[in-house]
């Protein structure tokens, strides 16, 4: 059993206290919300756990995440250990190695997956970092992990468990957009009368079976037709990160790109480019165009 | 000089007769509107045409221009020849050439490019059949087509005419997405300040001049940031042809599809596959949905 | 306990009879190869069969499917039912409904996932028909799918099945294209050290697990960077279908489609669309060409 | 008339010196390469040069450019100005315009295209910058600019000249995807028995003409078939640039993108993805995957 300072405990760090708390460990938990918060600053933190530290960070990636890991590298010491488990680009993983290695603070960024289910059935773990130093944080990846032999990797050097989550999004981005295609072309023809059971249907023998097409079924189990629901989606960065890193090392990415962009035109109202289609084809063809309101 | 009859006065109809009688050919034409049409009849038309006849049909793809194959088929006599200028499906012009060639009328298919400007600029040709059909209709092609060597073409056997203009329309989908695309882009940004006299300024010297970039400044001249235009793009059948006959073929589209793809979008007022993507993210990472209203 | 008369016993059909066998029931097969077969013509196979029959058709889809249900017509009585369990286009199936009925025979469609594995596993099934014609060939779909609630569904209307069947394979498209690109992509980058355990770690507790991640992990574990594949991947006409289906209902389907390109792309040894692409870069910025050898 | 000191003098450089030079201006050139140069050293290039000087940078973008201005920033007077005529990427110019402007010099970005062509067609310029320190440019843009009214454009601020001749040149990539996808198509059926002719067709009186479908009709006069090119197509940057842009404003890009993607491909010998596709089919389905070789 060890102690772990974690430091964020909104949705996801709150939950990933109570799950390392069930498997025995004693987690000493910081946030900006005093409600939330087992200790009132870092310096607390700091000073409630014993030398050497391991300390979890679990706040947004970005500005956040780097003030953190300043005030933490004034507050540690030699031999400690940070774990960013943020959703952070893993370009920033190895300038942040860098600061806390000049001051002989380890770090290891992690990856996790999970979302509201982590609680019960685990988070999924991509980290990476020095064995020595993902070592020492070990226990807290196996109280996290689900169940049974995956679920948790090393993934590699400082930077690769933030590039495998990033992958991971990637590739969810892209199998989101596969089962909403293709429940949109159901509910496009008459002869199909009954979607929501054919993609329940689906969830047993098929090739295409899996987690996301379980909630897919919850989902209109909730809502038949999603009418409730507007055709709007948000992107969270890591999405735009992975056609980055692609365009980066000349990866050809069709898939995972096109469900990017059908997320950005989702949230135009109007879509300039379309606009500029309407005009030309008026311009050349006679074709009437449709006015704003 | 020769006689030409000639069936659909619409929008691209009536200016072709005008061209075509600039030229000093006699055209007889035909519409179901009596106050465009010169016969009242398509027995009227044949019957004031000497044979052997050439007759043009002008008139929407599909059941119109099969219903006018159909009766031109009673109405003609062996030696005759009917070309179909309208926009029909490359397959359907192989039935109907041997529909005709059952009662020893040729049948030439003409894809037809130049919309409202084909009047003073000429219409570009693209046509398919016999060296002796399209031999017989040359005359027409000579004086539709733009001054100068380019801008018709005998580019094959029967159906080769509108393959060529549905590939040309399938093209000009993706080069419109691409100035669309770019054009967007430029407003979306600060530091450009004046994004039309951008596209002005591509007119001369670039890669990328073209016609239809002359129309976008047109358009932009008219409404620089088209505030009036609704981004909604309609399609009139040939671009998804082309993604159909590329299909046909394994050949991959990606540009052109992408153009088709954007099109069909621009429809839907709620996109369902974004109301799946939307529930899916909310299922597993309790993202907040927006409702419908 | 129920006959059925089993058309068709290659990889899918010989498995299917097995699977069956083993509810009870009792199945007569034919197939061409009399080493297969435990009838040697389609009229034995009727004539063993009590009426009122059911025969299910497991053979290629298109021209030996036709034929087949052609000589069914002629052998089967009515009251009868055939059933078409092949990878037929869901647009013959009313087109082999009609002319069955025409005799007063049923007709169900029916597609059928599960591949090596439905022996073992259960297949997925989903079909389409009469609520009448359904009912007489229950038993038999409770024998081939899987355990537990889901995994038939009846879909709707005659062709229902094959629809979902291959809406359900253009989603797979797009699901092996999406966990391609990450994979590469992984590969690609120097920090991530063991690519294959970080899929093996997503089969636990990720947004992504899923049977074809298992699968994944398979291949790897045979061939840990898919050194001895080659990049090459053959379709089976339901990706395109479910293109082509999509562009008669104007339903934007990227993600599916770029997964079916990549495939028609992977085929070429030598791109001809890049060759017009280096071609014009050569033509205007003078950059050199690659020649072929 | 004014004095130039133009520093890089390759193929768009000496081209570009000429140019200028037949307009009535005085040119100082710089090149590493001493048969190309006026003069030996940037210092000599400087103390040719009258104060206020002008300064024309045409080197290679990165670490060229950036010791170019390092120097130019060491040996430069206040009130002299700066040009960066060549691919940089648009973020470097707030840069150098920061730099530069701690010592009192003006910096002015400029995009060019016009490629081999651009001596005898002139150059099409989009520049960014200060009023003030185009205005001291003036008499260069008007010379190296094609005749008219069109070609050249004071796009915005710092910047804005290289990133409208970043779009131009994502544009591009679409629009030559755009054609090569319908040359291939053209070249794919049999009906269409000179493809070649066909293209020369489109360059009168069609909505696609443009230069890009001259230079295509320019290469198939050369090889009709391209069959002496191979389908592998580099890429500069700016493509990329491009869809880092779109993704930083979330803007859908489709046909750029795709078109990048494309040249990616080409220049795979066998695709890991594909591999992995191959893997995944042989896995589930037991479909034959192709060895390499």
């Amino acid at each position: 059993m060890m102690e772990l300072g974690l430091i964020g405990l909104g949705k996801m760090g709150g939950n990933m206290r109570e799950r390392i708390r069930r498997a025995g460990h004693t987690v000493i938990g910081y946030d900006r919300n005093p409600d939330l918060a087992d200790v009132h600053s870092l310096q607390e933190l700091v000073d409630k756990l014993e030398a050497p530290r391991v300390v979890w960070i679990m706040v947004p990636a970005g500005a956040a995440t780097q003030s953190t890991i300043d005030e933490l590298g004034e507050l540690l010491s030699p031999g400690d250990t940070v774990v960013d488990g943020g959703n952070s680009r893993w370009t920033d993983d190895e300038k942040h190695a860098e600061e806390l290695a000049a001051k002989s603070i380890g770090f290891v960024d992690c990856g996790v997956s999970g979302g509201v289910w982590g609680l019960e059935n685990g988070y999924a773990l991509m980290y990476g970092g020095d064995a020595e130093n993902v070592a020492k944080v070990r226990p807290i990846f196996d109280a996290l992990k689900p169940e049974g032999e995956s679920g948790a990797v090393h993934a590699g050097k400082v930077g690769a468990g933030h590039f495998a989550k990033m992958v991971h999004n990637g590739i969810e981005y892209a199998m989101m957009q596969a089962y909403a295609e293709g429940w949109e072309l159901l509910e496009a023809v008459d002869s199909v009368t009954d979607v929501r059971e054919v993609l329940r249907s689906w969830q047993s023998g098929t090739v295409i079976r899996s987690w996301l097409l379980d909630l897919a079924v919850n989902a209109l189990d909730a809502d038949e037709h999603l009418t409730k629901i507007r055709g709007y989606a948000a992107d969270s960065g890591e999405g735009r990160w992975t056609v980055e890193a692609a365009i980066d090392h000349a990866v050809p990415l069709p898939a995972i790109t096109s469900a990017l962009f059908a997320r950005f035109a989702s949230r135009q109202d109007d879509s300039p480019q379309m606009k500029m289609v309407a005009a030309l084809r008026n311009q050349f063809g006679g074709h009437a165009v449709e006015n704003t309101k």
